[in-house]
């Protein structure tokens, strides 16, 4: 029987996996449901889905589905469905994937310690006007959540020069050497207590929903930094807008949303200390997604 | 008699110097020679000059000078002057500047590379605008200048997941592991044709003024990106601004320029690919220097 994969997406267009599937999966058949190709005849017949945030539904939808694979690092945008069938759900791990999410930290990380959006404005008005230059050994870089990405992100910023602290809700072995591990909950308020600048790189769960809040905002340092490489759902948008206002929190660079894209009448687009991406932290190759694929089909032959 | 110690520049108001210099040597008199301040009667009593970009002819004009201390890791700003005394110069060396700088790097790499610069452009207009995600190792990044801080930058870029090569007169030894040198004249065709971003840390000297020029861009991969964190006399500026145009270059970031502050109607200023910070790559706290201008004459005095 011919295997039969569907790309799935109600945020993506997912048309940017089907060279490297057709390549990886010659025999197959694939089909499309994202934002361009919203009908499928052949629900039935789906065997696989690869997907980014699937419409809520219709996996459930799929009698003879075996595989459900995220082409990202976190699930939540697939377990967000509540009527998902008993189905493995797998997640993207690989090293480019780190790798990609360890540049945007460092930038991010050096942009808003190192006032570089400052010189980038003064820029426009042709004006030479210099910050003060802290070194990297004075500010104290905290990262939320040890996983994967995190620990590649404590390395990277430990290299670069930076005090890593990194905070997880259990505790994590083989942790890069110089950075300081804390974890649970009774070691969360010493630990933001020393973030000059916070990275959340958690998952999203129920315990991390909007844990980006007020009260987490005043257990940094006053004028603490705040990257959010994370999940938009787990930050409080309007405690940040607060606390920017009142100087707890000093700047932002925010690449996940709520809403995403982020809409036009959002006000974070011209907030003069949020810098905002969209959501292009890191990305997983196409070709890593179809091997990791395929490895994940084959196990579940066995 | 009381050590005298002048602070002297021509581009930088060197009072930020007093408070760690008066704690350090606590019996010393200080004098400044500045922007700000000017003439200095007692010229011929000065023991040592703490100094950047000392006045051309000034130093010569101190019979009883024993030290020349930079407050940067160059000398360049100081042996531009040709009526020297014969007196020992020494430079800055310290952790703390090297991590600065690799936080320079590594931000300005990113931003490059990862079209950081477009997402900021594109914040401006609430344009959800997503560029391509190239993974840090696809993408070779080439340090020119292999000295204590090419080398720590080197180590920091790997860490993030660059492909690193360095260049560097002669060999060296102890490079970052991963890293792939190169080194002398031979070598330089070989080492340019891999770099996807070319990042210059080398010294100013005869043979390092206007280097980067349209023969080496010409040698550079297209549409590669350009660093300068070293100095602004080794960029022809003229040969930039072309290698822009014709897509050479896709962007530069530049921290040095041959006339600084930059002046106002500098093209530089307005460039759409052209990232200007004024000069703060990185530097050397004030305690420092102090500690390191008194090692210094201590050994002096041995």
């Amino acid at each position: 029987m011919t295997l039969q994969i569907a790309l799935v997406s109600d945020q993506i267009a997912m048309d940017y996996l089907r060279p490297a599937f057709s390549a990886r999966f010659p025999q197959a058949k694939l089909h499309r449901i994202d934002t361009e190709v919203q009908e499928l005849d052949a629900l039935a017949e789906i065997d696989a889905v690869v997907c980014w945030s699937p419409p809520v539904g219709l996996l459930a939808r799929m009698p003879r589905l075996r595989l459900i694979q995220s082409v990202g690092a976190g699930t939540d945008h697939i377990t967000r469905d509540t009527t998902l069938p008993d189905v493995p759900i797998h997640r993207i791990v690989d090293s480019e994937m780190a790798a990609g999410m360890n540049a945007y930290v460092a930038w991010a990380v050096v942009h808003g310690q190192r006032h570089m959006g400052g010189y980038i404005e003064s820029q426009r008005r042709a004006a030479w006007e210099e910050s003060p230059v802290v070194p990297p050994g004075r500010h104290r870089v905290g990262i939320a959540g040890l996983g994967v990405l995190g620990q590649s992100a404590a390395r990277a910023l430990a290299a670069i020069g930076y005090r890593v602290r990194g905070w997880s809700r259990s505790p994590k072995q083989g942790l890069p050497e110089g950075v300081e591990a804390y974890h649970g909950d009774a070691a969360r308020a010493d630990f933001l207590a020393g973030c000059d600048t916070l990275v959340c790189l958690l998952p999203l769960t129920d315990d991390t929903h909007r844990i980006l809040n007020a009260e987490l905002f005043a257990q940094l340092p006053r004028g603490a930094r705040l990257v959010n490489a994370g999940r938009g759902a787990q930050l409080v948008q309007d405690d940040l807008l607060a606390a920017l206002e009142s100087g707890q929190i000093a700047s932002a660079v925010l690449d996940a949303f709520v809403e995403e894209p982020l809409p036009q009448a959002h006000p974070f687009w011209h907030h003069p200390r949020i810098t905002v991406t969209p959501h292009i932290a890191t990305r997983t190759g196409p070709e890593a997604i179809a091997r990791q694929t395929e490895d994940n089909l084959k196990r579940l032959s066995v």
